[in-house]
């Protein structure tokens, strides 16, 4: 889990605990003694794949400094139900207060994380590689991407700042591709790729022409697909998108994209069953 | 919309724009000339209850002080696919950069309301009330919330810090209700309520006896919930919570409790189908 | 002391280092080395009760991460005029650097404990408790409430956001008790208390009607706070307000109200003399 | 009313309405209509000098960015009780929420200019100068620094930081005032003033020869001073400090002394009794 | 001038008027009555191009948010010694507490604009393009990498985040340029370009076949440049560097490369001579 | 290097980190494995005087926590090319990715040291000390005057806010000296020095007059600066400014005042070459 992602989780985790906990648990810091120390697990309750361990950590971590956390898995790893997740150890306050917020993190990513699991091994014995695309959740974008990642698939631009995607309101205002990749060349540094959205053949090959990095082809029929392929020839890099169901893919698949994004790894997410069992 | 709503919104907002914007929308920015003003409306594309539209608007509104914001029904209302839920205007720029993000929020945040009002009005000829619970999303705490109240739900404690809450875990370090109220009582300012969490009507009878002021009837049967109404008579507020499904409701709410809680309503939500339209 | 308090303390502490160390104590950095180290003890000066022992630790650790602290009595302990309060040990900069903060904050929350306690003792063979106001300093809100429980009285709500408490203005622009109850009803959550000022038993009878939580006797003489006692009769809590002299407070509390609100515990403060001494 | 001290108010009114009235003044947002408005006016209920009222009026405006607001008096006048200090308008929900707040700096600044007045009136027939001490409350260095100025007396330095003051214990780890005046010399800027605490004349005579800016008489009587005066010879400035009653200014002037300081200006303020009035 | 150009001149500003202004500039505070306004203007004292006068009006906009500000010449324009650059009128204390933070930036980076222009003019019958590298100052960068856009050179990547660079280090740690760009492939998004750093013809080829998207000839002879050229044979963009004068830029240029990196554009700054003169 | 130094050095480094590294050095990150460790050297190109190893030290500290550094000489020495300054271990991805940060203040501190050492060295006979002016780097206000200390020259005033000094405009407004030093004694505290600008001996005289702390010679002659010097008599101190080269400094030095200050110290600063080597 690198740097950003941590960041992007501490500012969500201070939020939520904020909202949560706020000036205390005031049920448990009155009834509860401080130093009482207990063991806890989190054990899946169905089959997937793990993200976010390193998350649910953090948020115990910061009710308890001195927490034991032992993982049974690596994040990333496919499990089934009842299998347990991790082993920890805090205290009795801090899985308490802790212990919503933390499975919150844990059941999203390992959802995501899923989801994404179940494209990429759809058509792992083909050379093109799973997306994802800009419909993650506000406050979730490096989380939910990372998750992403986890499951196996692959990250698509962090957003519309690190890369240049021509769509079709940049074509109309621009008059032609042609003309908006010029724009783009004469004003952006040297290290930014450039993709164009396209919908018919004719736009693939001004998109060859103007030496773009990348080309899209969206929402084409297979056939389609397979002509613009063909057309591209290796000069350029090529993603299909939209509609992009799991039947669908491995047609996709065939016709020898490098790339297939799927807006539903993070945008219709169905959480992984996880539950905290504190012992007694 | 409340400061604290407008303060949450904010954050959330600013720290997805700087995920999804960052240093700029490089496509947008250098091919869109920045003094070009668009139309453009938000459209329902399924039947629901609106929530969010005052936060969309501050998203479009950070990418463009000068935006024209005209909403064609208010927050809270009952629409129908295809009805205009805002017209509004401002650069191109800020509609091709904000929409996205403005998207993600009001779906949510429709779709929160949309399913609070679905419990709301089945009930809505029995003096008891709907409650969320404390499953949203971190970051989203207040946000989820408002969208509850706009659905026409009301809301439970805001997290762990305003209002007592005695569980199972409560009372067994305690050594039961009655010591556990004791210890809050000792401890808290008299604006604080206390609310118990019982299973069965012996644990009912205890609550009563130690005055609190809200008793929770939680996974009971609906013939176990009749008689601890019976039992408290009055001398309590009730909440009735665990597998509150819409088929059970009014049952539930046939046995007299004040409150019925439901965590779904912002555990799992499906965005309300919302899309936005640029005119020509 | 709990989090709460510390957060307003350390901010407090920091803005008065800053605005009197600043960038430097240039006397004794440039004078004293900053290698040695000398004990210290505060001496009370004056009989009384002793609170903000941890917030005088917390700035002189901020000046010396290595102080050694040992408080010999604990906070809220009653103290005679010469009573070592605590000694410790430091580097000799950090002692003079941080003298002054430390005391300036140890002297007034000890004053308002010594109040406090001067009320509470007054009348602990009653049932009725003594609160404090919203008559805090800026910026020692959290403090000064700290301080009043140390000396053993209790904390009225900590400001307007966390009860609701209806005053003549209220009622005048809500056109009586009732509207303005049901106005707070159909908004508040159901874990917001409601209190109402009344001024005479015909506002007291209203204010029973509206099932107000608690009901204040606001400047009642001591037979009018008896009858009103007596009307409500343990439908709601009652608080005593306004003059509440020490010498009246008895007779206040035979009439069984169950708590007397006194505005002087924090806003007319005399701090409690305690001096610094160094060792040679 | 300068940059520095309007950021320290800013500082500390943020932290007194977050305190106070946090995400609302919860009664007051849901019985009094957020468009009713209200003039009102601040009237003094005893004799003194007036001091913070643009305090006052930036704790009113954060609540109502349109807030009127009419001075009535110069800050620094002297008023009698009955005078009314400022006539303003505002939501009349700004009026309610804001008043404790403003009332509370208003109180105290002026407090602190009363007495700063006093001191100052009792020996402004000498060129003898008043001057406050470090004394001064956490948080309100600044302010109270403000308030002393207004009631015609002047700063002393304004912390550790901007003058070097050499006391007995700095005279001690040095090895003399020779020593310490030395250390400080090959250290600090050359912009930086150099006082030196004596409470001998033997000590008067080293630090004019050490060539020091100021010269305190600490604790002196007043025929020693008189002497300490004479030795001086204007050969630095003098200030006298330690036990100066009102009793006993005027003797201490006539000796010659350039200031006089006085901690009791800051340290034991006595509120200005002043009111806020609301018109129907 | 972009966001980011703003956010970096922004906090710069703040830092170095925090610096020099502080609490306050005391001489013409005390001095020149706060409402006397004069006029001023910016003169070239020597030949140039100029950049940053946005930066120098937000200086002074800052000490006077009335400031007229009438620019005579575009950002980027060649200037001769006496050219008028800006004429404006502000209050006559922010025109004197202004003038040197202005002066500051605006002669900084007018240098980094003339140097630029100078490299860029050079070769500008060349389609080769002169870039600028990392060696920029501490809290600079973004505004060091403006200057250079506005005297014609462009930006190369701005950090180590943006583009992957493989350097000797890298190469001798993965055992290879092969074995580096595989790494890169496998965990960098597919939005990132690869460039590699090679001293050798063998590393050319190693880098031509591992299909990286840049391949920087470093201190490379003009003839080695050469057969560079010759064998990449446009299948990867070519950057020359190490050693690039200015006599020997067009040698370079002519070897066919597409960019020239140059160090001493922000590296090594001779300030621009500008003066203010404020109008009696 | 005391707190203020290592404060405005820890913001620049926090702003070249986030502007070079950002969200990751994305080259090492990906190729160097982080646990592996190197050890390194900073070593000196050329002779000069070393200013900056603690920041240096702090670069590298933030991207390794275990850093071991050994500096092999003391901040201000002279150093010789060749001379080793510091050796130090860390992991290699952070000798790599703070590199060239670390070198950025190093080379420019060392600069300004070297700089200062030469002006103060050549009149180290006599009692004149060299000041630096507010010719300093936005942003390395503190940090260049530090090093300034470092190579032996001491530092003027901080910047505006710290010392009075009456210029042209200021006595053009005032109507001259004596009223502009008036009415900064009637506004400032006490504590501050007050210096004039002088041009001509009846300045001089004007100024003795008025009582002012410091005088400064400005743009004199050699002749007429040892006239000022025998007017003032030991009345105010002396600072000596405008065209003062070294050739000049000695003559300068002999008139006997008190300062020479020297805005090249800082405002054109050639830096140290310093290098990082990498052991194998």
């Amino acid at each position: 889990m690198n740097k950003k992602v941590i960041e992007a989780a501490n500012i969500l985790i201070d939020i939520a605990l904020r909202d949560d906990v706020g000036e205390g648990d005031i049920t448990t810091e009155n009834i509860v003694p401080s130093e009482i120390r207990r063991k806890a697990k989190m054990v899946a309750k169905a089959d997937g794949v793990v993200a976010g361990l390193p998350i649910a950590e953090m948020v115990f971590r910061k009710l308890d400094a001195n927490l034991i956390w032992k993982e049974k898995i690596e994040e990333g790893a496919h499990v089934k139900s009842g299998d347990v997740l991790v082993e920890f150890e805090g205290t009795y306050r801090a899985l308490l207060t802790g212990e919503r917020t933390a499975l919150n993190f844990l059941q999203r990513l390992s959802g995501i994380a899923t989801m994404s699991a179940k494209y990429a091994d759809a058509i792992k014995d083909f050379h093109t590689v799973i997306l994802d695309t800009r419909k993650t959740l506000p406050g979730f974008n490096k989380l939910d991407k990372y998750a992403v990642k986890k499951g196996g698939a692959r990250n698509h631009r962090q957003g519309l700042h690190d890369m240049a995607m021509i769509k079709d309101n940049h074509i109309e205002v621009a008059g032609g591709i042609t003309a908006a990749v010029k724009a783009l060349r004469s004003s952006l540094d040297h290290s930014i790729k450039i993709e164009v959205e396209t919908t018919t053949l004719a736009q693939v090959q001004e998109a060859i022409d103007a030496k773009v990095d990348i080309i899209m082809l969206d929402n084409m029929d297979i056939e389609t697909m397979r002509k613009g392929v063909e057309l591209i020839a290796g000069r350029a890099k090529i993603e299909a998108s939209g509609n992009m169901t799991l039947e669908r893919l491995r047609d996709v698949a065939a016709t020898g994209v490098d790339y297939i994004s799927i807006g539903a790894l993070t945008h219709s997410v169905t959480a992984l069953d996880i539950s905290q069992r504190i012992e007694d």
